[in-house]
């Protein structure tokens, strides 16, 4: 059975779920054809830890917040990320560090070190595809490693790979989608009857806000996914602040109310189109979508994306959108793209 | 650049969509890596063709219907399915003839010939797959070609490729679908208002129902889809008897409405599950959902599958589950795969 050497970089939450499965059911990853072993982590509370036979991801996975990899055998109280992208003995970087919306750094560097010293990437950072993704591809190509990302955009659920291999020989001519699971739970709960800023404190206290909502609720979330797909499916080559972005914070309860008594339900929409002229336009805005449109009976924190094709029409899919194991398994679809391609298992 | 030879089987709406595609839009399977010629045709109305160097779609096309193949070089007005499935120079046998919810013949013994002579087989008939899709994929295996059906269940929007190769290390527990769109129109005309019987009416009026609607109102057209799900997705061995089928026929006004003040929605379900004891229970009934089930807002004629898995929960996937152009679609995502496999990037 194949082996693939991981390297993780960011050891937060999304990493730490893949290690805890990588540890718990290995039986998961063998019945795919290959064996998955951690030789190096980095963080920049932990330090960095390499070692090549394989890191003990139980002992590892037990270390205390606030404790250091320094005084293990290969172990730092340093990232040395550079160092570690670039020299461990890792096949996969697996990036999961915090996603920068203005540069994408220190992510872009990670992802360009690692394909640069030939290792394939896989990552769950929107920050290094929506702001480098078309040169960072170009890169994996001619270094001939990928560079995967299914998780950028809807967490685990599949939507960039299910346009590329599920839709082939269609004409998509554009991508809708609720891509914030916190804005459209609190317009969900709006339609309930609370207050905009009821609805976000109850987010909050679920755990679906941050404590501070801004990137959710004004839109700047969805604009880097939007660029993604707009790249990524469409073949545009925009930046997010091509995307004319608008958030939720100024609708109201009355808004809500009104349209559901007209049939009408308001969500956050994220929308690239190809116009007649060739060109693709961009937003993120709140629409009151008609009861029959395909994202209209999308509730609470589920994310969506409906592709709108030449022969088929619509099709959506939905799914979560965030959560520390589904953006793992993000990360393990990506693995067995790599694993196809490296098998040669790739439609040319 | 690869030619596949195509044998029609049935020349009705949807391989005559599959023809008008070949005709009008070669550009759409060139950008696919392969070109489409087809050489033989046969159907009960016109007879049987067989033209090893490509018939002329454009000419067959425009026959009225009440003519016949006979007279045409390589024409008879016979269908000669067995002689043109087994010695026609087809590549691929493209089944399109009527499905039989009791044996699945003659499809059955026309896909059997096409594999025993070697040829792959894409299909669109859910009468084979749901009766004998164990047997002839064995069948298939052991002659080394390809039986491809993605448009048995909900025409081309992808369901039984996206859970193979969308989903590939996620564990499978449920299935649960609306797969048949006119019994799907009909309870959303009840929640408007209309009784059982106008809706009916006015689903026949638009052309979604059968002059005959019981297959799609009594369930056994999705009691076929759930078998093939069953069957393939969690690898039951169960026939289409064994789904316990009951359909919107006892539905009332007053079930809809009432449902509908509660916040609940009445909704044909088609499901396949596996019980704690692995045994594969599958059924087919109406079910008031929640207004946050995936498939509550599905609405209209659109088809749609849930798949329950372990690590991303529910993961939807919705679009057309109908349509001749939207099946014929099913047969070029079929012919992909073929495609794929002949050209060796399929994952072992």
């Amino acid at each position: 059975m194949t082996t693939y050497n991981l390297a993780l970089i960011g050891f937060g939450g999304v990493n730490r779920a893949l290690a805890e499965l990588i540890r718990d059911e290995p039986q998961r990853f063998s019945s795919l054809g290959f064996e998955l072993r951690v030789v190096a982590i980095t963080d920049l509370a932990f330090g960095s830890l390499v070692q090549g036979d394989g890191i003990d991801l139980a002992a590892v996975l037990a270390m205390p917040r606030g404790s250091s990899f320094d005084g293990l055998p290969g172990g730092s109280s340093d990232p040395r990320n550079e160092e570690v992208i670039k020299n461990s003995p890792a096949d996969i970087v697996v990036e999961a560090t915090f996603t920068s919306p203005v540069d994408g750094e220190p992510a872009v560097s990670h992802v360009r070190w690692a394909i640069e010293s030939g290792k394939h990437v896989v990552t769950t950072n929107k920050g290094p595809v929506a702001l480098q993704g078309t040169s960072l591809s170009k890169l994996a190509a001619g270094n001939g490693v990928r560079f995967e990302y299914e998780g950028a955009v809807m967490s685990g659920t599949p939507v960039i790979r299910l346009a590329h291999k599920m839709l082939g020989g269609l004409e998509l001519n554009a991508v809708q989608g609720i891509l914030n699971g916190t804005s459209n739970y609190v317009l969900g709960r709006m339609e309930a009857g609370l207050r905009l800023d009821e609805a976000i404190a109850e987010a909050q206290n679920l755990g679906y806000a941050e404590a501070d909502p801004t990137a959710d609720i004004g839109g700047s979330d969805v604009r880097l996914k939007v660029a993604i797909l707009a790249n990524e499916l469409l073949g545009a080559t925009i930046h997010p602040s091509d995307v004319h972005t608008t958030g939720i914070q100024d609708i109201t309860s009355d808004d809500v109310a009104q349209a559901l008594a007209n049939g009408l339900r308001w969500k956050l929409i994220g929308e690239a189109r190809r116009e007649s002229d060739g060109r693709i336009v961009a937003s993120v805005q709140p629409i009151a979508l008609e009861a029959d449109h395909p994202l209209a009976g999308i509730s609470g924190a589920t994310n969506a994306v409906s592709f709108t094709t030449d022969l088929l029409g619509a099709v959506t899919v939905s799914g979560p959108g965030a959560g520390r194991v589904e953006t793992a398994y993000a990360l393990i679809s990506d693995i067995i793209a790599v694993d196809d391609f490296v098998k040669g298992a790739v439609r040319a």
